[in-house]
Protein backbone atom coordinates (compact mmCIF):
# COMPACT_ATOMS: atom_id res chain seq x y z
CA UNK A 1 0.00 0.00 0.00
CA UNK A 2 1.61 3.24 -0.87
CA UNK A 3 1.91 5.92 2.07
CA UNK A 4 -0.74 9.25 1.41
CA UNK A 5 0.58 12.54 0.10
CA UNK A 6 -0.05 15.73 2.32
CA UNK A 7 -2.61 18.01 1.90
CA UNK A 8 -1.04 21.69 1.79
CA UNK A 9 -3.54 24.71 2.28
CA UNK A 10 -2.63 28.09 1.60
CA UNK A 11 -5.07 30.89 2.64
CA UNK A 12 -4.88 34.83 3.99
CA UNK A 13 -6.43 38.03 3.75
CA UNK A 14 -6.91 39.49 -0.13
CA UNK A 15 -3.86 41.36 -1.46
CA UNK A 16 -1.53 39.57 0.97
CA UNK A 17 0.21 38.19 -1.90
CA UNK A 18 -1.00 34.18 -1.69
CA UNK A 19 -1.31 33.45 -5.09
CA UNK A 20 1.62 34.39 -6.44
CA UNK A 21 2.97 32.68 -3.41
CA UNK A 22 1.83 29.23 -4.55
CA UNK A 23 2.56 30.02 -8.31
CA UNK A 24 6.43 29.96 -7.10
CA UNK A 25 5.80 27.09 -4.85
CA UNK A 26 4.10 24.81 -7.72
CA UNK A 27 7.04 25.95 -10.02
CA UNK A 28 9.89 24.71 -8.39
CA UNK A 29 9.40 20.93 -9.17
CA UNK A 30 11.99 20.03 -6.10
CA UNK A 31 8.64 21.00 -3.31
CA UNK A 32 6.95 17.96 -5.23
CA UNK A 33 3.46 19.50 -4.68
CA UNK A 34 0.59 19.32 -7.38
CA UNK A 35 -2.39 21.30 -7.80
CA UNK A 36 -5.91 19.12 -8.07
CA UNK A 37 -7.87 19.60 -11.04
CA UNK A 38 -10.84 21.72 -10.39
CA UNK A 39 -14.36 21.44 -11.88
CA UNK A 40 -16.17 24.08 -13.95
CA UNK A 41 -19.39 24.46 -15.55
CA UNK A 42 -18.13 26.56 -18.29
CA UNK A 43 -17.73 25.28 -21.97
CA UNK A 44 -14.68 24.11 -22.59
CA UNK A 45 -12.09 25.96 -24.84
CA UNK A 46 -9.65 24.93 -27.80
CA UNK A 47 -6.59 23.60 -26.38
CA UNK A 48 -8.15 22.74 -23.05
CA UNK A 49 -8.22 19.20 -22.31
CA UNK A 50 -11.26 17.50 -20.43
CA UNK A 51 -9.75 16.08 -16.98
CA UNK A 52 -6.42 18.18 -17.32
CA UNK A 53 -7.62 21.86 -17.52
CA UNK A 54 -10.31 21.54 -15.73
CA UNK A 55 -13.06 18.43 -15.45
CA UNK A 56 -16.01 19.89 -17.62
CA UNK A 57 -19.56 19.53 -15.89
CA UNK A 58 -23.01 20.55 -16.37
CA UNK A 59 -24.72 22.95 -13.66
CA UNK A 60 -27.26 20.51 -12.51
CA UNK A 61 -24.26 17.91 -12.02
CA UNK A 62 -22.05 20.63 -9.95
CA UNK A 63 -24.96 21.85 -7.73
CA UNK A 64 -25.91 18.12 -7.07
CA UNK A 65 -22.21 18.13 -5.93
CA UNK A 66 -22.41 20.83 -3.77
CA UNK A 67 -25.47 19.35 -2.23
CA UNK A 68 -23.65 16.00 -1.57
CA UNK A 69 -20.53 18.12 0.31
CA UNK A 70 -18.75 16.39 -2.54
CA UNK A 71 -17.07 20.02 -3.26
CA UNK A 72 -14.30 21.15 -1.27
CA UNK A 73 -15.30 25.09 -2.10
CA UNK A 74 -16.46 26.63 -4.79
CA UNK A 75 -17.33 30.12 -6.60
CA UNK A 76 -19.71 32.12 -8.91
CA UNK A 77 -17.94 33.87 -11.67
CA UNK A 78 -19.75 35.62 -15.44
CA UNK A 79 -22.44 32.72 -14.20
CA UNK A 80 -20.10 29.63 -14.10
CA UNK A 81 -19.59 27.55 -11.41
CA UNK A 82 -15.59 26.55 -10.21
CA UNK A 83 -15.16 24.46 -7.79
CA UNK A 84 -12.78 21.71 -5.84
CA UNK A 85 -14.16 18.28 -6.08
CA UNK A 86 -13.07 16.62 -2.80
CA UNK A 87 -12.14 13.42 -4.57
CA UNK A 88 -9.98 15.42 -7.04
CA UNK A 89 -7.99 16.20 -3.99
CA UNK A 90 -8.26 12.30 -2.51
CA UNK A 91 -7.11 11.05 -5.80
CA UNK A 92 -3.59 12.62 -5.93
CA UNK A 93 -3.35 12.33 -2.14
CA UNK A 94 -3.60 8.35 -2.64
CA UNK A 95 -1.00 8.22 -5.18
CA UNK A 96 1.69 9.41 -2.43
CA UNK A 97 1.50 12.69 -3.73
CA UNK A 98 0.73 16.05 -1.83
CA UNK A 99 -1.65 18.87 -3.13
CA UNK A 100 -1.62 22.46 -2.36
CA UNK A 101 -4.83 24.01 -2.63
CA UNK A 102 -5.35 28.39 -2.31
CA UNK A 103 -8.64 28.87 -0.53
CA UNK A 104 -9.88 31.84 1.10
CA UNK A 105 -9.71 32.12 4.81
CA UNK A 106 -13.70 31.26 4.50
CA UNK A 107 -12.88 27.62 3.18
CA UNK A 108 -9.82 26.70 4.70
CA UNK A 109 -11.07 25.71 7.98
CA UNK A 110 -13.93 23.83 6.57
CA UNK A 111 -11.28 22.03 4.59
CA UNK A 112 -9.33 21.05 7.69
CA UNK A 113 -12.26 19.64 9.29
CA UNK A 114 -13.00 17.02 6.04
CA UNK A 115 -9.04 16.69 6.08
CA UNK A 116 -7.86 16.45 9.48
CA UNK A 117 -4.28 15.82 8.79
CA UNK A 118 -4.13 18.94 6.38
CA UNK A 119 -1.32 21.23 6.87
CA UNK A 120 -2.81 24.78 6.87
CA UNK A 121 -0.68 27.73 6.39
CA UNK A 122 -1.84 31.48 6.61
CA UNK A 123 -0.29 34.40 5.08
CA UNK A 124 -0.10 37.78 7.00
CA UNK A 125 1.05 41.27 5.52
CA UNK A 126 4.06 42.96 7.76
CA UNK A 127 1.17 45.24 8.50
CA UNK A 128 -1.95 46.46 7.95
CA UNK A 129 -0.77 49.64 6.43
CA UNK A 130 1.32 47.39 3.77
CA UNK A 131 -1.67 45.66 2.99
CA UNK A 132 -3.95 48.70 2.04
CA UNK A 133 -1.16 49.88 0.11
CA UNK A 134 -0.78 46.49 -1.48
CA UNK A 135 -4.51 46.41 -2.53
CA UNK A 136 -4.22 49.73 -3.67
CA UNK A 137 -1.49 48.96 -5.86
CA UNK A 138 -3.25 46.34 -6.98
CA UNK A 139 -6.01 48.59 -8.18
CA UNK A 140 -8.51 46.08 -8.95
CA UNK A 141 -10.74 47.32 -6.00
CA UNK A 142 -12.65 50.76 -5.43
CA UNK A 143 -11.66 52.73 -1.81
CA UNK A 144 -15.35 51.47 -0.50
CA UNK A 145 -14.01 47.62 -1.58
CA UNK A 146 -10.30 48.12 0.08
CA UNK A 147 -12.13 49.27 3.31
CA UNK A 148 -14.23 46.31 3.58
CA UNK A 149 -11.12 43.99 2.53
CA UNK A 150 -9.16 45.47 5.40
CA UNK A 151 -12.44 45.05 7.79
CA UNK A 152 -12.49 41.40 6.63
CA UNK A 153 -9.13 40.74 7.09
CA UNK A 154 -9.76 41.89 10.70
CA UNK A 155 -11.83 38.45 11.01
CA UNK A 156 -9.51 36.40 8.88
CA UNK A 157 -6.47 37.56 11.43
CA UNK A 158 -8.40 36.09 14.57
CA UNK A 159 -8.77 32.66 12.54
CA UNK A 160 -5.42 32.78 11.81
CA UNK A 161 -4.84 31.07 15.49
CA UNK A 162 -6.13 28.35 14.28
CA UNK A 163 -3.57 27.80 11.39
CA UNK A 164 -1.01 25.12 11.53
CA UNK A 165 1.65 27.97 10.55
CA UNK A 166 1.70 31.82 9.87
CA UNK A 167 4.64 33.34 7.40
CA UNK A 168 4.93 36.96 6.84
CA UNK A 169 5.29 37.99 3.36
CA UNK A 170 7.61 40.91 3.87
CA UNK A 171 9.76 39.40 1.13
CA UNK A 172 8.26 37.26 -0.96
CA UNK A 173 11.45 35.55 -1.81
CA UNK A 174 12.15 34.83 2.16
CA UNK A 175 9.17 33.74 2.55
CA UNK A 176 8.89 31.33 -0.33
CA UNK A 177 11.57 29.72 1.06
CA UNK A 178 10.45 29.64 4.21
CA UNK A 179 6.96 27.99 3.17
CA UNK A 180 9.41 25.22 1.17
CA UNK A 181 11.59 24.48 4.22
CA UNK A 182 8.32 23.85 6.51
CA UNK A 183 6.96 21.78 3.39
CA UNK A 184 9.98 20.02 3.32
CA UNK A 185 9.99 19.70 7.03
CA UNK A 186 6.83 17.47 7.38
CA UNK A 187 7.15 15.87 4.49
CA UNK A 188 10.22 14.35 6.15
CA UNK A 189 8.38 14.24 9.50
CA UNK A 190 5.63 12.01 7.49
CA UNK A 191 7.98 9.90 6.33
CA UNK A 192 9.63 8.55 9.34
CA UNK A 193 6.13 8.12 11.05
CA UNK A 194 5.16 5.88 7.56
CA UNK A 195 8.62 4.07 8.25
CA UNK A 196 7.91 3.56 12.01
CA UNK A 197 4.59 2.14 11.14
CA UNK A 198 6.29 -0.17 8.66
CA UNK A 199 8.79 -1.13 11.16
CA UNK A 200 9.41 -4.92 12.26
CA UNK A 201 10.51 -4.26 15.95
CA UNK A 202 9.36 -6.95 17.60
CA UNK B 1 -7.13 43.89 27.05
CA UNK B 2 -3.96 41.55 27.31
CA UNK B 3 -3.40 39.28 24.69
CA UNK B 4 -3.58 35.50 25.41
CA UNK B 5 -0.90 32.99 25.60
CA UNK B 6 -0.22 29.99 23.83
CA UNK B 7 -1.02 26.77 24.61
CA UNK B 8 1.70 24.45 24.02
CA UNK B 9 0.58 20.63 24.27
CA UNK B 10 3.45 17.79 24.57
CA UNK B 11 1.95 13.85 23.49
CA UNK B 12 3.78 11.15 21.97
CA UNK B 13 4.48 7.26 22.82
CA UNK B 14 5.84 6.32 26.13
CA UNK B 15 9.38 6.03 26.06
CA UNK B 16 10.32 8.89 23.77
CA UNK B 17 11.36 11.47 26.28
CA UNK B 18 8.58 13.61 26.14
CA UNK B 19 9.38 14.46 30.30
CA UNK B 20 12.68 14.80 30.15
CA UNK B 21 12.16 17.53 27.09
CA UNK B 22 9.23 19.30 29.16
CA UNK B 23 11.64 19.81 32.36
CA UNK B 24 14.02 21.08 30.18
CA UNK B 25 11.71 23.66 28.45
CA UNK B 26 10.47 24.68 31.72
CA UNK B 27 14.00 24.91 33.13
CA UNK B 28 15.13 27.61 30.45
CA UNK B 29 13.64 30.77 31.50
CA UNK B 30 14.20 32.17 28.21
CA UNK B 31 11.14 29.79 27.00
CA UNK B 32 8.71 31.67 28.62
CA UNK B 33 6.21 28.98 29.19
CA UNK B 34 4.59 27.84 32.33
CA UNK B 35 2.92 24.81 33.95
CA UNK B 36 -0.56 25.19 34.91
CA UNK B 37 -0.91 24.03 38.87
CA UNK B 38 -2.81 20.44 38.61
CA UNK B 39 -5.67 19.31 40.96
CA UNK B 40 -5.45 16.62 43.62
CA UNK B 41 -7.41 14.60 46.21
CA UNK B 42 -4.79 13.40 47.89
CA UNK B 43 -3.72 14.96 51.67
CA UNK B 44 -1.63 17.85 51.03
CA UNK B 45 2.15 17.12 52.62
CA UNK B 46 4.38 19.44 54.99
CA UNK B 47 6.25 22.18 52.73
CA UNK B 48 3.44 21.82 49.67
CA UNK B 49 1.02 24.86 49.28
CA UNK B 50 -2.25 24.85 48.38
CA UNK B 51 -2.29 26.50 44.64
CA UNK B 52 1.00 26.19 44.13
CA UNK B 53 1.94 22.53 44.71
CA UNK B 54 -1.01 21.23 43.48
CA UNK B 55 -4.83 22.59 44.34
CA UNK B 56 -6.13 19.88 46.80
CA UNK B 57 -10.01 18.66 46.58
CA UNK B 58 -12.46 16.23 47.64
CA UNK B 59 -13.01 12.95 45.56
CA UNK B 60 -16.51 14.31 45.40
CA UNK B 61 -15.63 17.74 43.60
CA UNK B 62 -13.13 16.33 41.98
CA UNK B 63 -15.80 13.19 40.25
CA UNK B 64 -17.78 16.53 39.69
CA UNK B 65 -15.31 18.24 37.92
CA UNK B 66 -15.28 15.27 35.61
CA UNK B 67 -18.28 14.90 35.06
CA UNK B 68 -18.86 18.60 34.26
CA UNK B 69 -16.12 18.65 31.30
CA UNK B 70 -13.90 20.87 33.82
CA UNK B 71 -10.92 18.64 33.80
CA UNK B 72 -8.70 18.74 30.18
CA UNK B 73 -6.94 15.05 31.64
CA UNK B 74 -6.91 13.27 34.99
CA UNK B 75 -5.25 10.14 36.09
CA UNK B 76 -5.91 7.95 39.16
CA UNK B 77 -2.57 6.85 41.50
CA UNK B 78 -2.92 4.37 44.70
CA UNK B 79 -6.31 5.90 44.98
CA UNK B 80 -5.72 9.42 44.36
CA UNK B 81 -7.28 11.77 41.84
CA UNK B 82 -4.29 13.91 39.61
CA UNK B 83 -5.59 16.29 36.74
CA UNK B 84 -5.79 19.54 34.67
CA UNK B 85 -8.42 22.01 35.63
CA UNK B 86 -9.80 23.80 32.28
CA UNK B 87 -9.71 26.91 34.36
CA UNK B 88 -6.31 27.29 35.62
CA UNK B 89 -4.94 26.76 32.17
CA UNK B 90 -7.86 29.66 31.03
CA UNK B 91 -5.69 31.52 34.22
CA UNK B 92 -2.60 31.71 33.03
CA UNK B 93 -3.23 32.30 29.13
CA UNK B 94 -5.83 34.90 30.39
CA UNK B 95 -2.55 36.38 31.78
CA UNK B 96 -0.85 36.86 28.60
CA UNK B 97 1.64 33.95 29.63
CA UNK B 98 2.12 30.50 27.86
CA UNK B 99 1.23 27.07 28.88
CA UNK B 100 2.90 23.90 28.52
CA UNK B 101 1.16 20.78 29.25
CA UNK B 102 2.69 17.02 29.33
CA UNK B 103 -0.62 15.15 27.90
CA UNK B 104 -0.68 10.83 26.70
CA UNK B 105 -1.45 10.77 22.55
CA UNK B 106 -5.60 9.99 23.93
CA UNK B 107 -6.00 12.68 25.65
CA UNK B 108 -4.14 15.59 24.03
CA UNK B 109 -6.44 15.63 20.69
CA UNK B 110 -9.64 16.41 23.62
CA UNK B 111 -7.37 19.26 24.55
CA UNK B 112 -7.35 20.26 20.88
CA UNK B 113 -10.68 20.29 20.42
CA UNK B 114 -11.31 22.69 24.20
CA UNK B 115 -8.56 24.87 22.38
CA UNK B 116 -8.88 25.02 19.13
CA UNK B 117 -5.63 27.02 18.88
CA UNK B 118 -3.73 25.00 21.17
CA UNK B 119 -0.18 24.00 19.41
CA UNK B 120 0.08 19.89 19.50
CA UNK B 121 3.52 19.18 19.66
CA UNK B 122 4.31 15.19 19.10
CA UNK B 123 7.91 13.46 20.18
CA UNK B 124 8.95 10.08 17.81
CA UNK B 125 12.08 7.83 18.72
CA UNK B 126 14.11 7.68 15.53
CA UNK B 127 12.59 4.17 15.14
CA UNK B 128 11.00 1.55 17.02
CA UNK B 129 14.02 -0.59 17.48
CA UNK B 130 15.15 2.54 19.16
CA UNK B 131 12.06 2.72 21.05
CA UNK B 132 12.01 -0.71 22.47
CA UNK B 133 15.83 -0.70 23.85
CA UNK B 134 14.54 2.57 25.59
CA UNK B 135 11.40 0.95 27.22
CA UNK B 136 13.69 -1.78 28.47
CA UNK B 137 16.44 0.49 29.92
CA UNK B 138 13.78 2.63 31.62
CA UNK B 139 12.86 -0.80 33.44
CA UNK B 140 9.39 0.10 34.61
CA UNK B 141 7.87 -2.66 32.18
CA UNK B 142 7.88 -6.22 32.10
CA UNK B 143 8.55 -7.48 28.62
CA UNK B 144 4.69 -8.20 28.18
CA UNK B 145 3.91 -4.25 29.17
CA UNK B 146 6.39 -3.18 26.76
CA UNK B 147 4.91 -5.49 24.47
CA UNK B 148 1.61 -3.54 24.76
CA UNK B 149 3.81 -0.35 25.10
CA UNK B 150 4.49 -0.68 21.19
CA UNK B 151 1.69 -1.84 20.12
CA UNK B 152 -0.18 1.11 21.48
CA UNK B 153 2.59 3.55 19.83
CA UNK B 154 1.39 1.93 16.70
CA UNK B 155 -1.98 3.78 17.24
CA UNK B 156 -0.34 6.85 18.56
CA UNK B 157 2.36 6.96 15.35
CA UNK B 158 -1.23 6.93 13.56
CA UNK B 159 -2.73 9.94 15.50
CA UNK B 160 0.51 12.04 14.82
CA UNK B 161 -0.45 13.33 11.55
CA UNK B 162 -3.10 15.24 13.24
CA UNK B 163 -0.43 17.02 15.40
CA UNK B 164 0.97 20.76 14.10
CA UNK B 165 5.14 19.66 14.93
CA UNK B 166 6.28 16.32 15.03
CA UNK B 167 9.77 16.27 16.57
CA UNK B 168 12.56 13.05 16.19
CA UNK B 169 14.14 12.75 19.69
CA UNK B 170 17.65 11.55 18.53
CA UNK B 171 19.42 13.77 20.26
CA UNK B 172 17.89 15.25 22.87
CA UNK B 173 19.67 18.76 22.75
CA UNK B 174 19.26 18.95 19.47
CA UNK B 175 15.59 17.97 19.90
CA UNK B 176 15.14 20.65 22.75
CA UNK B 177 16.85 23.29 20.34
CA UNK B 178 14.10 22.33 17.63
CA UNK B 179 10.91 23.05 19.94
CA UNK B 180 12.57 25.59 21.50
CA UNK B 181 12.88 27.70 17.84
CA UNK B 182 8.99 26.27 16.77
CA UNK B 183 8.06 27.89 20.18
CA UNK B 184 9.85 30.94 19.86
CA UNK B 185 8.38 31.28 16.27
CA UNK B 186 4.95 30.66 16.94
CA UNK B 187 5.00 33.48 19.89
CA UNK B 188 6.64 36.03 17.31
CA UNK B 189 4.03 34.57 14.71
CA UNK B 190 1.13 35.59 17.48
CA UNK B 191 2.52 39.32 18.57
CA UNK B 192 2.34 40.17 15.00
CA UNK B 193 -1.40 38.77 14.59
CA UNK B 194 -2.46 40.55 17.50
CA UNK B 195 -0.22 43.78 16.49
CA UNK B 196 -2.76 42.95 13.23
CA UNK B 197 -5.34 43.31 14.96
CA UNK B 198 -5.06 46.44 17.30
CA UNK B 199 -3.36 48.37 14.42
CA UNK B 200 -4.97 51.70 13.03
CA UNK B 201 -5.22 51.59 9.68
CA UNK B 202 -7.66 53.53 8.26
Amino acid sequence: MKNKGILFVMSGPSGTGKGTICAKLLENKENDVFLSVSSTTREIRKDEIDGVTYNYTTVDKFKNMIDNGEMLEYAVYSGNYYGTPKKAVENILDEGRNVLLEIEPQGALKVKAIFPEAVLMFIVPPSMKELKKRLAERGRETDEQIKERLEAARWEFEQARKYNYIFVNDSLDECVSEIEETMRGKVQAKSLVDKLLTEQYL
